[in-house]
This record gives C-alpha cells, sequence and structure tokens, in this order.
C-alpha cells in the first residue's frame, strides 16, 4: 500500500448510481449485473471510500409501497452502520420516468409540475432521514428539442418557484439540508435551461432563501461545452457557494462521458484538485470529494472496483503533485506578487475623484510593461513536469 | 425596395470596427483598405443604419495628443451631423496593445490595471462626449494560458474592484450612461474569465451598484461554446439585465468567425428574433439591434456594404417570419397554456405546509400524463416551414 | 397537398429502427409503445415513403430459431407486397449484444470477431431475401476508451480482414450486393477507428474489391466533429463512392442527436440537398434518401408520423429552393466560370517542362487580383434569402 | 542536466515561423521583436534541436529579388553550417498575401492557379537547395466561407491537378524529394476541403504518383474537430503514408491554438508518443519529430527559448513513460494477444466458402464472452499511473 491508496479521512463519496451502473448506453444492453445497494455500501468502504450517495429511486423503486420503502431503508441503514458509510447527499430522479419527457418543475403540465414537487419532497424527507445534509438538483429534462414549446423566461420562473418552495419546506421542516444546483448544457435534452455553472449562480442569486443554496458543478457538464472547469468552480468558491462537487473525466465536445477522475484532460483535473485543495494559497473546500463516474462498458463487477480505487488513487496523486508544485521555489519566484507602493492604494478601497486624478497623473512607461516577459512558458512546463512526476 | 429594406426606425447599429474591418487575420494581411470613420459614418446611413458604436482607438488612435483628439472628434460629429446617426454605445479597446498581453483589469501589474483604468475613463468621457448611453466592457485579455499564473478568485475580485470603481466614476461625473458586460469563453486567450453571459449575470449581482450594470451578450460568443444563444438572452432578459446585444454568425466549436448575421445556426437566429421582436409574448427588448460582424476577407468595400444590408434584410425577414409563426392559429393551440384549477394554486404564490399536503394528497394519474404525445415535432416542422417561407 | 408532400417517385426511405425508436434515452425509459415492424411499414408507405431498412435485429430478434426468423419474414415480405414499400438497404447490428462491447471485427477476443462475422453472413442473407441492393456496416463498437487495449493499427488491419472476406462471401454467392460503410467519430465508444467518412474512403482504398464498397455518410456523424457534411460528400461523389447516405440533424459537439431532417443546421441542409439534387451542376446523387433519424422522446406515434412528414417535407422544400437559386441570373453570374485563354491551358492536362516555364514566365499582376472583390457576401446573402423563401 | 534534455540525436526540428512567431493575434499587435533567421537557427542549436524547417517566406520576403535571395540564402546556409543544423523539409507560403483569399491552387481565378503553382515551384527549388528532403503542403485558403462560390468537387479535382503537376516537376527535375500533405478542418476559412488526415489519405490515393506522397498530421488540426489524433497518425502508419509530423498542443473546438507540445491533452500525448516509438511494438516512426507551436504572447525572447525546450523535454518524459508502461508486466499481461487455435485460421488468410461455413458451425458461447470483464479500468490507471511517474 502506497502513499496514494485511499482512506474515510480523505472524504471520498460515490453515488449508488455510479459504482452500480451496469453498463447500458443508448445502443447497448447492460454487460453487468446489478448490484444490491448493501454491497456496493460495503465494497465501497472496503475500497477506501468514506460517503454513498443517492438518488430516491436508487434506493427505494418508483412506485415501492411505504412498507416496501421502509424495509429497504432499513436494511440500507443496517448495511452504513456495518461498514461505518455515512450519506452526505441525496437527490432526487426526476429524468428517468416517462412522465418527465417535458421536464418536470418547468414542464408545461401542472399536474408534471405538482407531481415533481411532491417526488422531491418525498426524496428529501428519505435524505434527511439517511443523514444527508446536502441535497442535489439535477433537472435532466428541463429543457427543450422545439424550443418554440414554452418561453425560456417562463422555464426560469418556474424553476424558481420551485425552489423557493421547497427551501421553505426544509425550513418548515426544520431539517439541516442545504441545496446545491447542478447545471449541464445538453444532453438528453437538446438544450437545457440554466446551462452552465456561471447560469446556476446568477440564478440562485434571484431566490428568496439564496443563502441556503449553492451550486454542484460536474467536470463533464462544465467540460462538454469547452469550458474551464477549474474558473467556474473558482467564481463559486469566491462567492462561497461551492456546496457540492462531482467529479469525473469528459472529453470537450461529446456526449455525457463520466469517465474515470482524472483519466482525461488531466492538466485541468490537476488544477482543479490544486484549487480544492488550496495549496497554492487562497482557501480550502472542505466538502465531500464526490464522485460521479462510472466504469466502462468492458468491465465485470471487479473492474468497477478497480475503477472506484482508480478515481481516488488518482486525485490523491494530482493533490501530491500539487503541493509539490506549490512548495517549488522556482514556482513561488514566478508568482510572486508584484507590489507597487504607488498604484496599489489607488486600486483597492473604492473610487474617489482623488484617486480617479492620481491614476490619471501616474507616471506610467506602458511600453516598459508590455516589453517584460512574464516567464509564463517557464512556469506552465515547471507545472507540467511536477504533473508528469518528472520534477522532485 | 421590399419590405425588408432597413430603415433607422429599425434601431440598428455597427460598430466602426465592423465596416471598418480590412479583412487580417492570424494567417493573412489585410485584403482591404482602411476607410475612414467619417465615410463610414455616411455610407451606414445610405444603407439604412441608425446607429454607429465604437472603441476608443477606432476613432483616436492610441497615443493620439489631446489636440489630434479633439479635431478627430470633431470631424466626426460633424458626420454624425449631416448623416443624422447617432452613436449609442462606446467602448473601450483594452486588447490590441501589448501591454495588454496579461490582462487589462486583471493582470498580474498593478500598472497594467492603473492604466487600464485611466483608459477606460478616458473612453468613457469620449463616449458621453459622442452621445452614448451604454458603456460596453469585453474583456478580451482578462484570460490565461498557463493557469498557474494566478489565483482565478484573485481574477474575480480585481474585476470587481474595476467595475466597482467605474460606476462610480460615471455617478460622481453624472453622466447618464450604463454598463453592459460581454462575455466570452476563449479566443485570444485560451481560458477568458467570466465565460458566459450566465457567468457574467452572477459577477454583476456582486457588485456594489448592480442596477446600473447589465449584460451584452453576443451571439458568436455563447454559440462557440455550443450553448443555446436564446436560453442566456432570455435569463437575462428575465432578470432585467439584457442592457446591449452583439448580432452575428457562428458555428460551434471555432474560432471567432463574426459573420454576417443569419447566416449559420439560421434556427437559432429565428429563435433569438423572436425573443427580441416579443411575437411569442413575454416582452420586446426596446434597446438597439447591434451588429458585431465583418465581412468576408474576400470583399472588397462593395462587398462591405452587401455584408451590412445583409445582416439587417435577414433580420427583418426572420422578424417577419417570427410574426407569422406566432400568428399562426394551429401554433397558438400547440402551445397554448394547460390550467389546472386544482394544481394551479398550490404551483404559485409560495410555500404553506398545506400547499404541501394538498401535493401530496393530489389525485394525479402519471401514466395518463406520461402517455400524452405533445406535439413537439409538428410544433417545430410548422415552425421550420414559417421560416423557410413555406407556410402562409 | 402541397408541391412538398412526399410520394414514393421522391425515393425516400426510413429506417424500421427510427420510426420504430420507442423513445429510450441514456436517462430515461420508452416513452412509446413499441410498434410491430409491417404496421410500419403500412404507415410509412401512407407517409408518401418508398422504401424501408432494417438491421437484421429489428425484424428477427436476436437468438431466433430458423422457424420464427421465417415466419417473421414472411410476414414482412407480405406487408412489403401490400403496401408497395421496398427494402433498399440492410445492415447488421453488431452493438446492442454485451458480447459487442469490445468491438465486432476488430474486438480483441477472436470469438467475438468470428461471431461478428457469421452474424453479418446471416444478415446479409436476410438483405438479399428481402432485395436489397445495399449493405451498410455502421461499427458502433469498434473503437476504445482505453486506447491501450490494443494497437490501433491492428484495429485497422483486423476491419480490412473482415470486409475483404465479406466481399467474397457475397460474390461467392452471386448476390447483387454493394457495401456502404458509415463513420462515426465517437458515441457510442469514447474514440471509434475509421473517424470519418475521409478515413473510411481511404480505407477503401485499400480493399481487396475496393470498387464493390463505397461509404454512407451520416449528417448527424460528421456534423458532431464540426466538419462540413458537404465537402465530406462531394469528396465521395466525386470518387464515385457516394453509396448511400443517411439523412437528419445535429448541433456539433454533442450526443448524438438523430433530429428530423433539416431541423438544424438549415445552411448546410441546403447545400446537401443542392449537392445530391446537382441544381449547381455536376451530376446528381440518385440512390434513396434515406432518413436515419427519429422523433423526439415527447411524442407519441402520431409525433412519430408527423416527424417523418417532416423529414420528407423539408427535403422538398429544400429542393425547390436550390432549384430556384441555381436559376437565378444574379447567381449565375456571381458564379460563373473565369476563363484565362493564356492560362487554362497550363492548369490542365498535366505536366511538362514547357508548360513550368510558360508558368513562370506568365505576365501575371498579383496586385490587381488580390484587390477585386468576389462578390461572396452578395452570393451568400441570396442563397439566405432564397433559403428563407424571400426571393422569388 | 537530466535525461530528457533535448540532443541532436533526438531529430527535434522547428520551423522558423514557430519560434520567430511574434506574438500577433487576431485581437493585439505583436510584443515580442522579430528575431533574424540565422540567430534562430544558432539560438534553435544551443537549446539541442536538429532541425529548422521554413517557409519559403520565412526566409525569402515576398517579391525579393533574385540577387536579395541569393545572398539572404548563403547567408543561412552559412548560419546552417556554423551550427550543424540540417533542414529537413521546407514549404511554401499560400496564405499571407491577398491574392490568395479566394484558395491557391484552387481558387477561381485562373491567374491565382497558376501563380501558385510558380510560387510552389520556386519553393522546392529553394527547399531542395537547403537539403530538404521533404516538402509539405498545408492549403490555409483552400477554402470557403460562401460555399456556393464554387462546386467542391471542382476544389478536389483543382487541388489534385496541382498536386500532380507538382510530382511531375520533381521528377523532371531529378529531385530527392516527397511531399506531405496536411489537413486542417478550418481556420482561416469557415471550411477548409479535405478536412482531416484521413480525407488528405484517401485524396493520395486518387494522385497519379501516390507513392511520392504522404500525410503531415498536425496535433492542433485533428485535435481542434475532436479527433483521435493517434487513430489518425496510426491509419497514416499502417498505409505507410506518414512522411512528416507537427507536434504541438490544442483544446478541442477553438481556435488553432499551437500551444507547447503535450502541454494540453497530455494522454493523447503520450499516446502519440508511444506510438511514433513504438514501444508498444507495431514499428517505429523514424521521421523528425517537427514541432509546429509558438510561444505565449506573454513572453519575451527568453520565453521562446523557454517554450522550444519545454517540447522536447515534454517529448523525452513522455517517452520514457511509454516505454516503463509497456515494460511494466501487469501492463503485458492485460494485452496480451488472445489466441484460438480453432478459429485463428479461420479470420486471416482470406476467403473461402469452407471458411465461411467453419465460421458458421463454430462453437462459440457468446454468453460467456460477453460476460468476461476485460481489464480495462485497471490498464488505463496503471498507464495514467505511468503517466503522472507514480508507478515505478
Amino acid at each position: 500500500m502506497d502513499a496514494f491508496e485511499p482512506t474515510p479521512r480523505d472524504q471520498f463519496s460515490f453515488g449508488l448510481w455510479t459504482v452500480g451502473n451496469p453498463g447500458r448506453d443508448p445502443f447497448g444492453e447492460p454487460t453487468r449485473a446489478v448490484v444490491n445497494p448493501t454491497r456496493l455500501v460495503a465494497k465501497l468502504a472496503e475500497c477506501g471510500a468514506w460517503g454513498v450517495n443517492l438518488h430516491d429511486n436508487d434506493l427505494v423503486p418508483f412506485g415501492a409501497s411505504a412498507t416496501e420503502r421502509d424495509q429497504i431503508v432499513g436494511e440500507f441503514k443496517a448495511a452504513l452502520e456495518d461498514s461505518g458509510m455515512v450519506v452526505p447527499m441525496a437527490t432526487t430522479n426526476l429524468f428517468s420516468h416517462p412522465v418527465f419527457k417535458d421536464g418536470a418543475y418547468t414542464a408545461n403540465d401542472p399536474k408534471v409540475r405538482a407531481f415533481a414537487l411532491r417526488k422531491t419532497m418525498d426524496a428529501i424527507d428519505l435524505g434527511v432521514e439517511l443523514g444527508a445534509k446536502m441535497f442535489v438538483f439535477w433537472g435532466g429534462r428541463e429543457g427543450t428539442e422545439a424550443d418554440a414549446c414554452r418561453d425560456p423566461r417562463s422555464a426560469v420562473a418556474r424553476m424558481r418557484d420551485a425552489i423557493d418552495f421547497l427551501c421553505e419546506y426544509v425550513k418548515d421542516n426544520g431539517y439541516d439540508l442545504r441545496f446545491a444546483l447542478e447545471a449541464k448544457p445538453n444532453e438528453p435534452r437538446c438544450d437545457i435551461y440554466l446551462a452552465t455553472t456561471g447560469h446556476m449562480l446568477h440564478f440562485i442569486s434571484t431566490l428568496k432563501n439564496e443563502e441556503m443554496v449553492g451550486v454542484n458543478p460536474e467536470v463533464a457538464h462544465e467540460s462538454m461545452a469547452g469550458l474551464s472547469f477549474t474558473h467556474g468552480v473558482a467564481q463559486a468558491m469566491e462567492a462561497g457557494k461551492l456546496f457540492h462537487i462531482d467529479l469525473n473525466a469528459q472529453r470537450i465536445g461529446r456526449y455525457d462521458q463520466d469517465l474515470r477522475f482524472g483519466s482525461e484532460d488531466t492538466k485541468q483535473a490537476f488544477l482543479l484538485v490544486r484549487l480544492l485543495e488550496g495549496t497554492g494559497g487562497g482557501g480550502r473546500y472542505t466538502g465531500p470529494r464526490h464522485f460521479d463516474a462510472h466504469a466502462y462498458r468492458t468491465e465485470d463487477e471487479q473492474g468497477v472496483w478497480d475503477f472506484a480505487r482508480g478515481c481516488m488513487r488518482t486525485y490523491k496523486i494530482l493533490a501530491a503533485r500539487a503541493a509539490a508544485f506549490d512548495a517549488d521555489s522556482e514556482v513561488r519566484a514566478l508568482i510572486a506578487d508584484i507590489r507597487d507602493e504607488t498604484l496599489d492604494p489607488l486600486l483597492g478601497g473604492g473610487y474617489s475623484a482623488e484617486k480617479a486624478a492620481a491614476l490619471r497623473a501616474a507616471d506610467i512607461d506602458i511600453d516598459v510593461v508590455a516589453r517584460r516577459g512574464l516567464g509564463y512558458e517557464r512556469l506552465d512546463q515547471i507545472m507540467m513536469e511536477h504533473l508528469l512526476g518528472a520534477r522532485s
């Protein structure tokens, strides 16, 4: 066992739907047997994971009776206790059943919107019962193919009504639970509303209880659109809104791949881990490191656990690489803050007419500034050599 | 002259940099002569445009003396008066000069940040002098290639400092001017901060004077990332933040093309014009219809004016198609609101425990709902036939 | 009934799997009942289609006995006869069953490769029995996620072995059947070998019986990668290799959407129809106009037939627009060939030292040539106005 | 000096245009001074490079007189001799001058096509004079924005006429020179003909002297379209057509970035180096390792040399990682060939009716085969850990 083996102290979590994914895809049938949630929990614990997350229907089948539900939940709680695993996050499946084909909270039919709210309240109750402190919303069907079917402004308004309602439901029940909203630009819908973490952050700023709502950015979802995942996450952190995170890997401009963490776009994965771990300064993310990924369809159950270990190991390798990078004295020199005793006071602390005048009068030789090389090729190459384990 | 010929009543505007673009690109030299701004204004007026927008350096060369500046501005004002054209929007060029190679408001060097603020104040003064009511910010260099060069959270904070400062500058001077922020995910930088209109809307919500700041979404910039431009604009409109708009055309996943409006992704262009014109209900955008595009490099000056006319004509054709679509009785039937006397009161007007209970008790047959066909293939096909002028 | 209603003379065909698609996707269950193939044939005929295509398992379930197979095929032939429909093309499903999870012809396990060949021979027999003259190969699983699992050169060689073998099988049996190979860059595999129509055309040039093998380009597959579909199809036509075509619609950089023909990227759809119909000169494609698309998941069976009619109507509208565009005298003037009596003979008919010398001596004023505007903005705008039905 | 420092034995080459790039981009002016070619050669040699490549106009300005040309060439040859550098490859610039705005070999105006041929003949003479054995063609302007301007089939035919002519020119002059064609899907044109290495390979198969023509794939060009670069290169190698290669880095779906080799999509870079070095078996590429990249615009001249060293060092690090991966006994076990004494003889060596019958009769239990896990998650994770230097 090397330094990169996962332990519960690392706060790694997986969704039941991730290690339980049987390998069905749009062009093919399942390749693996469905594994019981209680076995998944036990095996995750064996692999070094700390938490397990779930959609309501990952555990309790759609349409189960109250008795069935209670029995299933009881067995699951026992499995948690046996394994020492926790449920840090829960969510609800508002995308698989055909009733959601036009959306859930944004569907045109009030019956669908009502049913979606009801299903979510039940899922919140379930999550709280299992100990979850975070509830994630991914609106997989909240979008369109035939865009004229509704005004996109109504969709935003309906989404707001739903989240406002559910915030109050949580408060009314005295639950210790916060919400994390997850964006995705497309798939399974042609275009999904509130397409990126940026759009979601803005939407949150319009909510009645915005303080209890943050984001759950997912690597694959922002990367599909070719956006810098690190920049999106950083904007959320700067605003105190990074409530949860979904780790996986994805190539740009493709179907939703949910690959093993770090196995694509390794540089962005490094930058992300560095940001979350705070080795470069600026604050550390303290929530769960959640993997929303699944094993290749070529794998049997053993391959699933190889996959799970791989996600966690790569995270820890990248964290070690980031720590070494940020401790590198040449790096520190290259990114040291530039101080300017005259200008710094003018640039911070707000506007005044005097500052404006001083800025206008300041002696700045822009040609000298423009000519200075910034050493960023060197900086980035050092980073790559750390990433590749080629610089000690 | 047909119904689609542009007139000043249509409020079409162009940037000096658009019709003045001489056809240089990363792989080739200019193919057209540079045309004097005063001639550009006169020709735009001839084509039926209403307004002309500008970066400071489109009109006044970088480093011009105060005397030169005043002479140039005087001649330009005379040209505006002669032609009846207005300057609805101004902006500042913080990307061409090498001093901005590391960014402007977010650059690591305080000298650059100071110079950028000073240059913007001057550009604001110029814009106000020319009558502009809107000032656009596009931070073309506010990004990175070597991402470790700064913490992306610092970049957001520096951007906020700058916009907060400049809002106060405007207020302190008593200017009647609002700001519109323009996002772009990449190019010329590998990744640009605040990558989409969504990220920008959120950023605005964190400003001290957020009421005077909105967005200026550009078709090409959101489309590069494959996002639905219509959804992004709709979110801005729903929040009262669509202050300006940049119209052009772009294929997804490419360099910044700035093609003639409507000449790519015609369906999205239709949906956008329909949204802006409000033919489907939900409110109309009343600001300038600004084109931020340029003629192909194969064109001479005549080709530039063909290009400009083409932008405006296509907008008007699409507006006519949208009006016909929304007046089509079959369309109205397909997208009529579904009312539900029992559920509608539960879904609007906020949460109560009683509503939650009523939702849980409501009689909803989800299988019946799930089976209902929604007619969206029909709806979209009718839309395409309107778009193609094949349905009267 | 207007001029755009489809008729059998238009040679429109659909796959059983297209109008039979029940609306399952990676995130959701089916939304429509499965419809019997014989009913699909009858309804397609009603809609004006001419042909129906199939995978072996669209008609005969995987693992059916010989007796079952013969009964099903007999009923299907009767349905064809009743409706006057033909089966122009057949193919085999080498992607749904888990046995193909590592590929079919390129799988590492010889058992899989052997089974894939055997299944294809049976599917060829079935296709020939139903009257098909074309057999399509789409190797949905011929790719990788973990790229180190095999040398990509071996994959190409294995693919060649398989197609060479099957060509000989067809000849040995005296079948009147040609092959059409279909490329796709990704999905369901992370990367699929022979990623585009270009790669496939080259692969064909290395086959033993290359004369009996051509391509079956699909709009969605090339468009996913953002390539010009028209250019790829044109290259195939120029080489006499356009044997079949799959029509649908797709946004760039996304999951495989298979949308209603013409409903996205309408300009490319126009350019494609213009090329296939040969209205601009240069030869017409005479094979089937096959739609490989499916209705939105929001639709019931009625929506499926709306979808099918929409595909065909849009094709006919675009064909009419293309004819009008190419008959437009202004267009003809803009794209008329430029003749040069001195240079034309030097540029055609092969090399000679004398031609080389004459080219070097020719009097060419490149500055004059460079300055000439080409009128392409005008040309493209006229095209858009024809497309939008706004120019008569 | 560690094991990754470049030496001439590594056969690394750079274009004059790469290390000579002054940092101009579509939105900004140059940030670095232009450096004399003779100095570039000397500095490249200092960095450990072996060869330097050039466009005609990188060395001899467009329109230079014969005397100027000869003087420049003489000085350059002297610099080569002083530094021990070679010129393995030459090419011609058919994209910068406005005369090529509509294409070069495919332009509609015969004068342009004639001038392009003439310019290429001169550039071939220059390349041969400098010792080049390879001549690269990148047709940056061979494409369209207004696609109706010419039939894309004519474009392919014109391209064929040009390459056929130039092959004969080389033979007629007794030059020891081969051609390598370079594809690119877009930029600076909206769509460029023969968009990928696959399309180019097929085009080559239609040439009169196809044996002297191969491909020059570029990482950035295939990656822009999101294609697997490794698969494209492998197809070329399998066909004996990898004549040259352009190494750099690129994010998918963006403007042409030409970043430092290995600095993006590090996994693909690893797979590529592994393929070129042949550590996994299947043959090694023996030509130049050419870098077609340039330093960030933030750099001064020192940054340019940091950039150049970085390209070469990363290549060598990746080569070391590939060698270790392929020597790893667990890897060898995971990707060992599966042998089947019964089936292997049926699958190779061509068709016979007996083989077809034997395949049909073979006893294959597909359910057993389907259930077997393939260990690809493990394989890929081991590869990532080698890549990250975390497995010894």
